[in-house]
This record gives C-alpha cells, structure tokens and sequence, in this order.
C-alpha cells in the first residue's frame, strides 16, 4: 500500500508498504481523508525522534476487525494506553505511563491507504457530520481540552496568542461561551476568517498589558510565552495549547511575583468535539487550504510547511 | 538614626539616616528584631533596581501614630497598596496595581532603628509569641501562600525542592496537614534539621521521576525548575515559591505533553502565620543561624550571604 513515513528525519513516500494486520483488541481502518498537523512537520525536522508512518488526525472506515464495527465511519483518539497503569487506572488514559502514540510514538500512523487502531480508541462519526468535519474532530478535541484545563468564564477577558491551525480552531471554542476574546494575529488573512466568526483581532503591540483573566499559547515559541505573560494579569491564567522548539525561556519570576496558573493542555475530548460538528457551532471547512491524493503527499508536506498555511489534507 | 541602605548595588551601613516622618494612615515603628531574607541578597546583587533602606521582615513596636496603636508589638505585611485599583477592590491588595514594597519598591525598609507603614498593614502579636518568633511571621505567612496557592490533600506524595531558609518553612507548613512529604536536600545540615522535625529527607537522584502529585520548587534556580518538571507526575502541580535569577530556561513542552499546572506563589496571609507560632506548631528558632546589631549589619549580611546560612537576625 502507498504510506509517507519519516525515516532519519527524512519524509519518504513509500508505494508498497505492507498493510498492516491488525492484533487483538484492533481494527483495520480504511483512511478516507487525513489532516497535517504542525506536529508531523516537526516529527519530519527530527524534534520527537519517531521513524515510521506519520499521521494522526483522519477520518476512516472500518475494513476489518469485530463485526460491529465493519462498515462504520470512524475517527479514533490517538493514545494507545494500556489500561493497567496508575494514570489508566485514575481514568486519565491519554497520559497513561505506557502508552504508544499514532504516528507519533511507537505506532504507525494514518497517512496511508489503511492503518489500525484499537476499539477503544474510535469513535462513530453521526451521519450529520461530512469527512471534511470529521477529519478535524483531533485538534478540535485538542481546543476543547483548554476548556477541560482552565475554568473560562463568560465574564473573563481572554486573549488567545498565535491563530495558526490549532488556534482558529482554539478562538471558535472560546468564542461560544461569550467572553470578551481577541486573538493577537500577524496576518491579514487570519483577520478575515476571525471576523467572519464576529472575533476580534489586534496586533500584539495594541493590546494592553496585565490585563487578561485567560491568556491561551497557541504559538509554540518563547516569544509568544512571552507575549502571553506580558498580557495575563496578576493572578490570571495561562493554557498552553502547543509544544514548544527546544527548551525556551521563560520569565518564571513573573510567574511568582504575579501569582499565575500556567497549565499545559493536550489531546481533549472527541464526543465534545463531535456535538460541535454536529450542531454546526464550529466552522473548519474555511481552514482547509487544500487537498492532496497520498501520491502526491510530499507536495503536501511543502505547501503544509509554508508559514500561514492553514490545513493540508490527504485523501486515503 | 543607624539604617543599612543599599545604593548603586552597595550595600552601605548609615550612622544619621533622618528619622522618617509617618504620613497619614501610617505608625511610626521601632525595630525590636528584623531578618535577612535571599531577597534582600539580591538587592544588594542588583537584580530589583531598589535603592534606599533594605529590609522587610520584622517585630517592631509602635512608637508614634494613632493612640490605639501606641506601645504595641506589631509584624506588618509589606504591600503598600493604593485601595482603588481593581485588584485592591478584588481584595487582593498584595497584588495592588500601584503598590510599593517595604524595602523592596520605593518605600524605605526595616533595617533601620525606626521606619514608617501604614496602619491597615499591621497585625499585633499576641503575647504568647516572642520576637525572636515574630520576626519570622512574613516568611512563614509566604510559605503558607503554598497552601494559598494550590489544593495539597493528605493523601498527596509532595515533594519541596531547595530546603534554603524559605523551603524549610514550607517543610514545616506542609507536614502539618499529614501528606506524604519528601524534602531534597543538598546539606547534612538540612537532613538534620528535617530529621527533628519527622520529616523525610532525600538527594534529587533518589527520588522516582515522575511520581509526586505535587512538587514545590523552593531554589529559584533554572536547575531547580528542571528538577522539579521531572519529579511531578503527568497532572500534577508544580508550585513555584522562589523568583529566579534572570530569564532561565523551563521545559515548557513538557508542561504541555503532561499537561502539568504550574503556579506561582508569592505574600501570604499574617494572620494564619500567628496562629501556628501561637500554637507552636511550627518550629523557627532552629533557624536561627546568628543575631548582629544593625552597626555590624555589613557583617551580618557578609554571613547572611554565605551557602547554607539560615536566618540572619539584626536586633534594632
């Protein structure tokens, strides 16, 4: 089967790879579309050290596996947990001490015609909810987690740093609890798709400092930790939504002497982020630029790593 | 009046400081007994920009100002705050948008035979607790600022980071509510001092990763913090006591990946401070390293800057 996999931070399109057998407690999915994410571009720089299929973010159909599950169309979270540990055991599997990770960490990933993934970890997609959507639900689970870390109230003033992929999805999810939201942005296009969703947008310079309840890291970089501290007012909070180059630097004695809460945030909750889709409150057609057919996957990988890009697709 | 004032990051011992004169609103105070505390070394190392009287921890006496304060024996919190600003109006005044800071921020400190504070920041000390208890009322009531700052149930593994002057107080408060408290130290001197106490001592490398559900990082060291990111589990609280020297660097993808909440924790409430030393449930004059009269207060601070020093006293 055709696959892209990284191999010596080198992005590779295989055509005959091996489909993949699923084992016990799994399935065989069919991919019908996936998703880039600003994570496979780093995996392909070499900043998680995976070699093998990449991809995480997809919708699929189940071509083999428990008879009540062929035939569905699926989407599936990407922690492989085992389901012993303390963390599983406490009901947190997406932190489980021994999980495996799609495409990411020991599991083979979702940019091929077919991958597997365990029972556990799929998800139906409602009839009501197109592949376009659908192939969204992972990072639009991943923005819903910010609500899961920070309790954000309809009164709170939020600023939400960096309106890349993830944070279009981020300043949609806030945007529905009514709190007074602007999302610091660098270029005009994300300025038009945030006023088509009646959000506010300003340059980091215009907005006032130490003055934000809730500050949300959408851009992975020291500056832009920076920037959200300058923002967050004394005793305030502080998600971040995306990892980070390296090992940044940060202001940790504003962090003390203004009392802040800084809270990491990642993989969230899929039902949430289906009841979105379903109900049309979240609008992810306008993020995707474009789409690719996995032949022509490393096009992809080259316009998905142009900066302002918004989400590059893969048909299966 | 004899005062120890820092000017152009020198520390200078004055023989005829004009004795302040009290505003209104505020008591003129006689210094019975004031403590060195690492921020005061770092003053003196440049790192705040104050210049003028250091000094804020202290059991004084009132000398001058409203009748119903005369004669009494008083600690006082340090926050000058201006009572309108929206954070004093959301009561929190340590946190006043415009306040200054007893020998910290543009109001003269205690290292002085007499100094000036504002009435609404006194609290007398009862009876019961001596000067030499008093005086650690400020760092004891920041330690508490811990409990303040994050939930810390019993049944917790905690583990304190940097067992300095502050950390051994934050010890102390910590074992009182029976949490499994683990303390790493660097000194025999430090394990001694715990052991007195019942409290389990242990050098970094021979604590588990990954295991404590709280961690707090006393050292105000990037090494600390790095310690600390280490020793939490995926989850957990990572509170931050100490401010850091500089901009240091912090593994904030690792925040993110384990979705980990790290809180910054500064002054904490007096009163509570007095309750526990009232009732004797916290042990201070083990800290005490040695007293100096304010006219060897340039040796004192010699002493006070030496590693593994505790508590520096200046008797008034």
């Amino acid at each position: 089967m055709r696959a892209l996999a990284v191999y010596d931070n080198m992005l590779t399109l295989l055509s005959d790879a091996p489909q993949p057998e699923p084992q016990s407690g799994e399935v065989l999915i069919r991919t019908r579309l996936a998703g880039i994410c600003n994570t496979d571009l780093e995996i392909v720089r070499g900043y998680f050290g995976y070699q093998g299929i990449l991809g995480h973010e997809f919708v699929g159909e189940v071509v083999a596996g428990p008879s009540e599950w062929l035939g569905k169309r699926v989407v599936g979270e990407i922690n492989i947990a085992c389901g012993t540990c303390d963390l599983c055991l406490a009901g947190i599997p997406s932190q489980c001490r021994r999980r495996s990770t799609l495409g990411i960490a020991a599991y083979a990933g979702v940019f091929a015609e077919y991958f597997c993934l365990p029972v556990a970890n799929l998800h139906v997609v409602p009839d009501e909810v197109t592949d376009p959507q659908a192939v969204f639900v992972e990072p639009l689970a991943a923005a819903l987690q910010v609500l899961e870390t920070a309790w954000i109230h309809p009164s709170d003033r939020v600023v939400l740093v960096g309106a890349g992929k993830l944070g279009l999805l981020v300043a949609q999810v806030l945007r529905l609890n009514g709190c007074d939201l602007t999302v610091i942005t660098r270029h005009e296009r994300q300025d038009r798709l945030l006023s088509r969703w009646g959000i506010a947008a300003a340059r980091a310079g215009d907005v006032p400092s130490a003055q934000a309840d809730v500050v949300v890291d959408c851009t992975g970089r020291a500056e832009g930790f920076a920037d959200s501290l300058r923002l967050l007012r004394p005793r305030g909070t502080l998600v971040l939504k995306s990892t980070y180059h390296g090992l940044p630097t940060a202001d940790l004695t504003r962090v003390v002497v203004d009392e802040v809460r800084v809270v990491g945030s990642r993989c969230g909750p899929f039902p949430a982020a289906l009841r979105l889709l379903k109900a049309g409150l979240v609008d992810v057609e306008s993020l995707i630029e474009r789409r690719f057919s996995l032949a022509d996957g490393l096009a992809a990988f080259e316009i998905a790593a142009q900066p302002g890009t918004l989400k590059v697709l893969l048909t299966g």
